[in-house]
Parts: structure tokens; C-alpha cells; sequence
């Protein structure tokens, strides 16, 4: 035991709105896993027997494919040992397609240097590729300028909001459910949170009307409304907003002068056949044309954690800017200067995900058998656990379109809700933490991402490796009905 | 041109901590120096004549060793490339040693996948490395818990300094000069800043009463002093404190019951023959033993930037708590979590930097005669330039003992003050922009830094090839030259 009489990081010391902040993708589930987890191992590493009653941990609390045994691309990892080692190109040329080789070469070429500082915004040539494929994604022009290279989207959505909020009274509209690293960021910068529910009853579609009442009531409050967070492919109900959405979100960012920051990291994973993405970029042009500069602020962001690259530890990704003064973004500037640069080897990623290989290259082919070999698995995934939760009692899970995520609504008994009650939990997390000592079976409860009061959720990331899914989705099966004898 | 009349992000609206805050190591000089390297591109690529008086960019903003060649370390590559992609040990293993391939066949049988999210820390394996050199080095022991790898010690400073500052009535006790992270966050998290101020007569030691003095001012002000920042070796002066200085800072910390925080990425860069680092960890245990858990909260910070692997594009860096809570390590952690995990590939080098290849190791050598050749040479570099400046009418520099930096004083003639008055500059960053402008070469200003009122100097990198070094000793006496005769 620390003596704390002395201590300065003590609790009522501690900057408040650090404290206040939460994200429940990695809390107390996440914690209570790690436990189980160091229990498994340290009994196994004394020769005794498991004293739980699940052999692993299955983490589908978070979207962490590799983790879950999904390979990484080929030609994405060919070209980051050849980056980091250029040697190999004299060493072990055989090892390598020679497209491989070009595009390490070129990156090389151009002057990116893995172990130097870069520019702060990123490697000039990086931005201009990711320019280049933004530019023929939407149609409408990008400038290399307007990209901002991050350690992993988190980063860049915190330097956009801390900048956004001035004091208490700057709101930013969120989507409810939302991504916790939004309430957590406005807990940080001590923002007001202005939410808009989405309605679960149509697909998590959003309601007519929504917008102006949420924004119409934070303005009564005194709240000036600063900016709206867009989640599209949604994280975490796994929806995409119907095109007719998106124009109206444009339109009411447009009509109240608020700045529209577009979510977009899910691009890649939509599963409905024919499914093509739209950028919000794409709809504010289709709608304003060229004038968009003048008529809307547009913040996007993009990864190379999710899609079929599913490379998260990279902490790879950029945030775009359109229609945002030179002043301001001269302030993005400076404040990833304060941070030197993101690192190199996100960067890299980031040019393989924005250059595949070309039809005619020699990886053409693997590349993309890959790449579809992983979003139809995905896809199956999805569909065969959305299966099962609809088979169970209570449970309603809308059909997987997209992102990685299944986010069932789940009607717990009044005995349920009583014992959350007298745990000191909500009763969401109470039937999460159940599951997870039953199953080992790590989710999220719907608290951590915002629901409707009195409805429960939970998230699951759809990402256990295909040969054992049946079998999960039985473990949990045959917890729930316990679960729900128990409680009846 | 963008209409601002309808736009949120603008300078009146943007948070105003965000604006204060300055980082002048890639400020307006930096700015202008990749102006002026456009201008040289465009030109090349115009096929018309070099408009500017230097063929290239010296960049001695920052330090920065490979983009200025410094080699990376052969073994550390290696170890990175097979983690990458560890097929290669099948396909080109004659391409590696065997103990780069252990080293990272260790790490993958670990559990570490560099495409997924680590532990929001860093990967268990790592941080118990890291504690276990931490250990050997201050001969008190560390626990891999005590560790938080983040993406740069940027963002670890940052995350240290959001906690302990509450509200503007915390302060925070800063050397000056000091690195510019810490006056650019305490802006930022909007703290107050209590500065120390080091004796440039005593080659930058701390001089006695300073602290106590600069801790009354600011308790008279209503400062509630909760931390004292320590760059050791110290980052700009390339100074090393003295052992007295050290445990002076730390009894001043117990006595005020204040966090001490020890900045001491530059520990492997020592130029004085013998001469061996001490860190706060053991100056702490040595006066205060086993006690120093109750007595002092102290975290240090150490990066793979520095040293003599140079790997800035890494973001690779971890800080490690002593004393701290419970309570508060658990913030922390949810800090980390709300960033989900730092690179992976940053961590790994952080690995190879706390276990390098041993005695009987194939590439031991090799590892020891890179290392050998890279300190030497930064040794050669730094007193090759020192004795320039030297030479040079109204410089003084200490004897280059730490760190990558020279931290000149310069005497301006008044009429140059003048004419930077005129300007609209501050004399020091006239005197820098003016060389960059005639030379090329990229310094920083003091008053970046901070500086004793109406004392001007520069900080300068000492990292060109050394081949380049008389040559640009000479532009710069030349260009200084002319400056005094056009000023005095």
C-alpha cells in the first residue's frame, strides 16, 4: 500500500474531466477478460488445472482482426519488410514480386525514411497518393495538402474536437449509439454532448425530424452547436445510411452553419451485394457543387484497421479536410507538429491501401483473391451469429450490412434488472459480465456506446475465425437460457 | 478563397488553448525552410536555374539523425522486417542472422501480431523487458505494469501533464530553456507554468535556491505547484546536471510534496569519456530506498529516437510510474485504452533497444561497432562545431557534453534588434531566418526554448554527415560575419 496523503495523482486532484471519461471497449469487460486470461495462464504455468470454465478468452469486445487469426495481406507485409529492410531487395530478391519491390523502391525514391521524423502531416508523396484515390473515390478534386496522417483515427478525431470546442458551451452533435472515443473525447475537452438517437425500429435509419429537435433543444439549453459526427458504415450497429440520410445531414450541417465530421473507417466493409460506398464528400458535392468550399466544413477519416486490411496495430490513418480556412488548418498543423510526425510504418500501409496492385501486376491477383476471401468470410460470420441471436429469446439483431459489428437489442427479466441493481451495475453490464465468467465470450454492453432508456444491447465484433462460430454461438446460446431460467 | 463568414472553425471560435500554443521546433522557421525547398524543387523540375543562394535544406531544427544519413542499426531492421513478415524465415533465411530470427520468432511466440492491437499499455513480453532493463540499470526493481508504450514520448508527456493539471491554478515548474512539448501542453491543457531558469554561467547547472525560489513566486501567486519537469541530459542545452543537482531536485520534490517528472530520452547520448548516465529511478532509491514509493511520485520517460538508434519515424517510447497510486496508474490506463494501443513496430524497436544482441550473439559486433561508430561520430560532429561557433564575434557555447544539441549564446548588435523590431520578429528569430535565408541552414531560436530576457540564442542539431561539417561551419561564420558588418 502507497501512503496517498502526500500524493499529487490522487482521485480528488486528478484533472476532473480525465476522470469523467470512459470507454467501455476497453473497461471493465476488458479488465475482467484480462483477469480470466492471467488465471488460464498462471494455473497452466504451475502445472494445476484451469480453474475456469472456458479454456480461452474469445475478445470480441473490439474490431481486432489479426488478433482473432486473420492473416494480414501479403503484398502490404512484403512491402513493409522490404521499407524497413531495404537490403532485402539485393539479399533476397527472390523472396519478393517485383511490384513489391517498385513500391518500396519508389517510396524510397521519393525520400521517405522509416526511421526519420517525416513531415508532420505525413510523407508529401503518401499524401499525394491518398489525394489521388480520394480524388477518383468521389470525383471531386483533393489537395495532399488537405490530409492530416494520424496514429490511428482516435488521434486525429481528438485533435478535430479539441480544437472544435472553445469551452462548455460548444456542442457536438453525436449518433446514439455512437463509438465511445466520441463521449470520451467530449469528456476530455469538457464539450456539450448533443446527441440524435437512431431508430433501431428501421434498421438504425435516421428518424425524420431528429436533427432539428436535438439541435433545437441544445440551443434552448444555450448550447452552440459546433459540429455533428457522422458514423457511416455505423459502428456499432452495423448499418449504412441510406443515401437519402446523408443528403439530409449535409443539408442540415449546411442550413445551421455546423461542421460535418464524416466517421468513414468502415468503407471497405459493406456486405450487401452491389453494395458500393458513398463519401459524405461525394454527397455535399452532388449537392453544392463546386461552391461546397463555401458552403460546408467537411472532416473525413479513414484507417487501415478495419476494411479487409484489418492492420490495427499499425496505428495507420488520415483525417481530410474540405472547405476549412487556411488559419484552421494551419492550427492541425501545429498541433501534429506538437506530436513530430505519426509513425512511418502506419504511413506505408496507409500508400499500400490507396496503391494495390494494378491488374497486369504480378500480386494483382493474390491481392485481391485475398481481399475478397476475407470480406466474404466476414460476411458469412456476420450472417450466421445474426442467425443465432434471432433464434434466442428476447434477442433482435438487424441484418449485418456492414462494419464489423452486430448490435442485438436483448429484453432482460425484472429479476435480471434487480440483480444488476443490487451489484452496483448497469444491468446491461451485469448481463455482459455473466456471459463473459460462463463463456469467456468478451462484448460490450450497449451503455458503452448509448441506448435508449430502458433498452439493453450489447456489441459484438463478428470476428472469431470461422470453424468456430457454431460452436460460440452455442456457448452463448446455452448461457442465455440459463441466463433467463435464472432470472425469470 | 474560402467565404469564412459561415464558418466554425475560425480564429475567433477555435479554442483558444489550441491557439496559444506554440513548437517552434517545427514553427515559422521550419515553415519557411520548406518553402524555400519547394522553390529548389520547382525550379529542378522546370529545368530552370536554382533561384536561391543554397543548393539544399540543412535541417538542424531538429533532431532528426536519419534523415540527415545516419544509418539505421543493421540488427534492429532485421528484427523488424522478420516481424513484418515472418515468412521470410522460411524463404530468405540466409538473409538473417539467427538471432535477429530468435529475437523476433521470441516476440511472434509471444503472442505479438503486429497487425492487432496490443495490450492498451503495449505488449505484456515488451513491457517485461523493458522492466527487466530498468531493473539491471538503477538496481531498483520495475514492474511491467509500471509501463506505458505510446506513440512517441509526445503523447506520453501530454497524457501525464492532462491529468495532473485541474484547472489554471495548477502549475507546473519547467526548466528554461526547455523543450517546447512541455510549454506547448501546458498551453494546450492551459496549467500555469512556473519556470526554474538554468545558469548558462555554470554551463546550464541548476543553480542554488533557484527551485525554491521560483516554487515561493508562484505559491505567492496562488499556484498550486504539483510538478517539476527535469530534461536530464537536457534537451536544448546538451547538458548533463550533476549528481548534487539531481538529488537537490529530488529532495525538493519530497519536501513540496511535488511529481517529478524525468524527461531522459537523451540517456545513451554522452560525450564526456567515462562518462556513465544516472537516472532519477536511482538518485530517488539511493536517498529514500525502499521508501521512495511513499516519498516521491516519479515517472521518466525514455523513446527509441534518440540514443544511437535515431529512430524517430518510430514513435516508439514508453513512460514508467513510480509512486503513483493505484488509482491514478488506472487512469492511465483508460488514457491509453481511449487511444486503443500504441504501434506496434515502435515497439518493437523499444524491445531491441532493451535487448540488443549479447556477448556470443552473431551480431553482437556489429551491434557494438554501429553503436560505437554513431556515438563517436556525434562526439567529433558536436566539438568540430562548438569550436566553429566559438571562433565566431559574440557566440559562446559550452563544451557539447549531451543530447544532439549546441545551444549557442549570440550577442545581437542593437541596430540588428532594431531591425527586427521593424520586422515584426523577435530579434533571435530574425538572426535564424536571415541564415536560412543566405545559407539554407535550419536552426531553431531561444526564444522557442525560452531565455533569460534580453539574452538571444540558437538551438542547432549536430547532425550533417560529418564531411558536410566544415563547409557549413564556414557559411555560417561567413553569413555571420556579414550580418555583424551590416548591423553594427
Amino acid at each position: 500500500m502507497i501512503d496517498p496523503s502526500r500524493k499529487v495523482l490522487r482521485p480528488d486532484k486528478i484533472n476532473k474531466a480525465v476522470l469523467q471519461a470512459r470507454h467501455e471497449v476497453r473497461g471493465v469487460i476488458t479488465m475482467k477478460a484480462q483477469e480470466y486470461e492471467a488465471q488460464i495462464r498462471a494455473a497452466k504455468a504451475a502445472g494445476q488445472p484451469n480453474p475456469l470454465p472456458f479454456d480461452e478468452i474469445v475478445p470480441c469486445n473490439i474490431g481486432n482482426p489479426q488478433q482473432l487469426k486473420q492473416k494480414p495481406l501479403t503484398y502490404v507485409r512484403q512491402v513493409t519488410a522490404l521499407i524497413e529492410y531495404p537490403a532485402l531487395m539485393q539479399t533476397a530478391p527472390q523472396a519478393f514480386p517485383p511490384d513489391a519491390i517498385a513500391h518500396a523502391k519508389r517510396l524510397l525514391d521519393s525520400g521517405f525514411i522509416s526511421g526519420a521524423y517525416t513531415h508532420s502531416q505525413g510523407h508529401p508523396e503518401i499524401r499525394k497518393d491518398i489525394a489521388a484515390w480520394t480524388t477518383r473515390r468521389d470525383g471531386v478534386p483533393c489537395s495532399p495538402d488537405s490530409i492530416f496522417i494520424t496514429d490511428g483515427a482516435s488521434t486525429g478525431v481528438k485533435m478535430v474536437l479539441n480544437a472544435l470546442i472553445a469551452d462548455q458551451t460548444s456542442g457536438i452533435m453525436i449518433p446514439i449509439p455512437q463509438y465511445p472515443l466520441y463521449s470520451a473525447s467530449l469528456s476530455l475537452f469538457q464539450g456539450a454532448t448533443v446527441p440524435y438517437y437512431l431508430d433501431e425500429s428501421k434498421d438504425w435509419a435516421l428518424a425524420p425530424g431528429e436533427l432539428e429537435n436535438a439541435y433545437k433543444e441544445a440551443v434552448k439549453k444555450g448550447v452552440d452547436v459546433r459540429a455533428l459526427v457522422a458514423i457511416n458504415p455505423n459502428n456499432p450497429t452495423g448499418q449504412v445510411l441510406p443515401l437519402d440520410s446523408m443528403r439530409e445531414i449535409v443539408r442540415f450541417c449546411v442550413g445551421h452553419g455546423i461542421l460535418l465530421i464524416a466517421d468513414e473507417v468502415y468503407q471497405e466493409n459493406l456486405y450487401e451485394p452491389g453494395a458500393t460506398f458513398t463519401s459524405f464528400r461525394k454527397i455535399a458535392h452532388d449537392l453544392l457543387g463546386d461552391d461546397m468550399v463555401n458552403k460546408i466544413e467537411l472532416v473525413n477519416f479513414h484507417s487501415v484497421s478495419k476494411g479487409f486490411f484489418g492492420e490495427c496495430g499499425k496505428r495507420g490513418a488520415y483525417f481530410q479536410l474540405d472547405g476549412v480556412l487556411p488559419a484552421a488548418r494551419a492550427e492541425f498543423v501545429k498541433m501534429c507538429a506538437i506530436n513530430l510526425c505519426p509513425n512511418t510504418i502506419g504511413q506505408v500501409v496507409l500508400d499500400v491501401m490507396v496503391c494495390p496492385p494494378k491488374p497486369g501486376d504480378v500480386s494483382y491477383e493474390t491481392f485481391w483473391a485475398e481481399r475478397n476471401s476475407i470480406l466474404a468470410s466476414l460476411k458469412r460470420r456476420a450472417q450466421l451469429i445474426c442467425d443465432a441471436f434471432n433464434t434466442m429469446e428476447g434477442y433482435h439483431c438487424c441484418k449485418p450490412t456492414a462494419a464489423l459489428y452486430l448490435f442485438p437489442s436483448i429484453t432482460l427479466p425484472e429479476k435480471a434488472i434487480e440483480a444488476a441493481k443490487a451489484a452496483g451495475t448497469l444491468p446491461d453490464t451485469f448481463y455482459c459480465l455473466e456471459m463473459l465468467r460462463e463463456t469467456g465470450i468478451t462484448i460490450v454492453p450497449g451503455s458503452g456506446f448509448g441506448q435508449r432508456l430502458g433498452t439493453f444491447h450489447f456489441r459484438m465484433a463478428f470476428l472469431p475465425p470461422e470453424d468456430q462460430i457454431a460452436g460460440m454461438t452455442g456457448r452463448m446460446a446455452k448461457f442465455h437460457a440459463a441466463f433467463m431460467a435464472r432470472y425469470k
